[in-house]
């Protein structure tokens, strides 16, 4: 049967097409897991301040916003090999939407790595007002993922 | 008194020059704990592949290691404006020396954002001996770092 979820990182060029079955399947689920909690912890470590300058609660700083989109745009790309089936069991704030809506849940995840890949290269354009909108899809992105994929927090 | 670990970071260029000092007065040191051990993390998920093929236990893969690299170099960036002032007393493996001894361990920082910046260049080259000896020198720098200022695992 045809895995939707893979097909799309596939597609999309995705990390997951660069790990050797051999090395994830050796890969504990509870370290798969941490990975990628870690992966969204930094997402928001990077995030938060531009959502706050994009909200006008920190003053904006160009170069801020410049550092944290390169790294945001690096990070949106390693949470998703972590969403292997094998980590269904593990207690996590992971919704099953995830693994019975896979073809849904990858397009989310595709988005948010799109919509980041787009605020690095907005960010090095100096258009304030561009960077700020952009800052907003992304923050929609993260928001639409969690809405449908993650427990309620 | 001057704090020759921020000097230090200041002439890297690093994270911290970039964060506004209310923005991390403002940062729960817990929260701070949990970013730095989230980068640390992520610096071992796409590390741990490429020491594996550096010693011969994981097939060469020149795709994996330019985008392991390729991360690692920005995670590389990302631990140490974690390890503010605020944060000592926050259970972790971080030892008192990193407070202690600050100037030694911005060098420890330094030199590992330094190896793994190389690492990402050479990966580029695609020279698979020069990318398996810069792996190595990425771990020695891992691993002096640790020796001295992370507590024995």
């Amino acid at each position: 049967m045809e895995n939707p979820m893979k097909k799309s990182l596939l597609a999309a060029g995705l990390a997951v097409t660069l790990v050797s079955g051999s090395a994830l399947a050796q890969m504990k689920p509870e370290v798969m897991v941490k990975q990628r909690q870690a992966a969204m912890t930094l997402q928001g470590k990077y995030f938060g301040p531009m959502a706050g300058m994009a909200q006008g609660r920190i003053p904006y700083d160009a170069k801020i916003v410049q550092r944290n989109a390169g790294f945001l745009d690096n990070l949106s790309r390693m949470p998703w090999d972590g969403f292997a089936d094998s980590t269904k069991d593990v207690k996590s704030a992971a919704l099953p939407t995830i693994w019975s809506e896979s073809a849904k849940f990858a397009e989310a995840a595709d988005r948010m790595q799109s919509e980041a890949s787009k605020l690095y290269a907005v960010s090095r354009s100096g258009d304030e007002a561009a960077v700020k909108a952009q800052i907003g899809a992304v923050g929609k992105a993260c928001g639409g993922c969690h809405e449908s994929f993650r427990q309620k927090q």
